[in-house]
């Protein structure tokens, strides 16, 4: 069994999850949780997003988050951007990580982005444009939402993925981030999947977003293992889910992953018992 | 990815799961329960355990649960025997698949047993010389508790486990049954274990018994199935545990197992609308 010795973890709960909940958690929880997460170890952080606070109310605070965080050395907090207007505050906040997102399926990107998975295409290169002139060193990195299945349509077909990845390569993408949005991929179809994409662009840095709806979180994880992948998102406590992907349930939880991860000997910096002291 | 094209379910709810439960579950309830797995296409199921009822209240009526199970052609149903007493009292009930039971460590063998190993390995002799006489068609199948950890003892070093194997073979075992009793294995340590028994031990049939303590299940099956494995033990609904394993959750979940191996293409004869409907 094929599988890396190290493997870095982004965790996204102060995006994905807290977005998710019923309730606005105030600003100062959200740097508690988020403190909490870099003294266990853990150096990459997706901290909130940049989408209007009328569509996500819950993440309203984006830019206070980014200015009352304090900064760490070895540490990245990144935040998602839904278009250019996002891109504007979250550059004028400071981010230097922008987490940029287009649906594979043509419904869930209506759902989610309100148009054609190839309007989104389009506007993400115009986005793209924008942040190389304002801020050359920022980083990119585009997640590819229901790239294995999608609530509305069922399984994605590979000729739909592989036309998304084509359309983000041309526009410069190198990092690009295969989600499992409404966690109803399985594991055949990620190391097909992940090894077809990995050997056919071989120039980009893939990573991995599963969510847990029908328990194989952790053998998706496994399977992107074996076929690779070596960094991975997940979430503290596994919660999230997607409010415009109905059924979804929570992410691959941080302490799960990093457990299963640990007593297989892949390393990921990780204290794993003082994370888990702060998801209680 | 090498995956088997079929796999064999052994749904072991009315045992493992009904054993743990606290309240003590009607014989005509567990009936109906067995009969619905019957329904939705499940052919092997172990049924109930003929340990005493002192020990194990929640199957004190296992002679009655044999007796008024109606029979179907190509269904299987197993018992699990502790002892000699109770190979006696399922042999007289009429069951023809009979499973044993031993701990690679020597704390759960204690826990469970009440003996060393080494004693529960020359009763097991025992049993089994008496089982071949009384029914030489009797279908023996051994169970190896804590093969990859023990509650009591952490990690099972494989040493230990490949000395039961050994001892099992000298019985004339050919049906071997590795249990995660605590749900605490990983998937490379279920893939490492199995690749070398499968080797050094190429005339047993192997089968896996995984728990869901760590949400790892599901991993595990997926490491086990690309060791070779291709029957599975499960539990309608997940439930079950074992009372002498403190912090051991449920069983694998049927259904959940039966969903990841249906969507990976792998055939199970199981009719997971109904066993959904069944698990309600």
């Amino acid at each position: 069994m094929q599988l890396p010795q190290k493997v870095l973890i982004t965790d996204v709960v102060a995006r994905d999850g807290f977005q998710n909940e019923d309730r606005v958690i105030p600003t100062q929880d959200k740097i508690r949780v988020i403190e909490g997460l870099v003294q266990a170890g853990v150096t990459s952080i997706e901290v909130t997003s940049f989408v209007h606070p009328r569509v996500v109310p819950q993440l309203a605070d984006a830019s206070e988050v980014i200015a009352q965080l304090p900064r760490h050395a070895g540490v990245s907090y990144s935040a998602l951007v839904p278009n250019i207007k996002g891109a504007q505050r979250a550059l004028a906040a400071g981010v230097t990580e922008l987490h940029l997102v287009v649906s594979a399926s043509e419904s869930h990107n209506r759902a989610n982005l309100n148009r054609s998975t190839q309007e989104t295409l389009a506007q993400l290169a115009e986005v793209i444009s924008y942040v190389q002139q304002e801020n050359p060193q920022a980083v990119l990195v585009t997640c590819i939402s229901t790239v294995f299945h999608c609530p509305f349509e069922g399984r994605t077909p590979l000729a739909r993925a592989l036309w998304v990845i084509e359309g983000l390569l041309k526009m410069g993408i190198r990092n690009i981030n295969l989600a499992d949005t409404d966690g109803a991929a399985n594991p055949l179809q990620i190391w097909q999947t992940i090894s077809t994409v990995k050997e056919r662009f071989p120039e980009v840095t893939w990573s991995l977003h599963l969510h847990n709806t029908r328990d194989m979180a952790l053998a998706n994880a496994l399977a992107g293992l074996q076929a690779g992948i070596t960094l991975f998102d997940c979430a503290l406590g596994g919660i999230g889910g997607c409010p415009f992907a109905p059924g979804a349930t929570g992410n691959i939880s941080t302490e799960d992953l990093v457990h299963m991860l640990h007593e297989m000997g892949i390393a990921t910096g990780i204290d794993l018992a003082m994370l888990l002291s702060k998801g209680e």
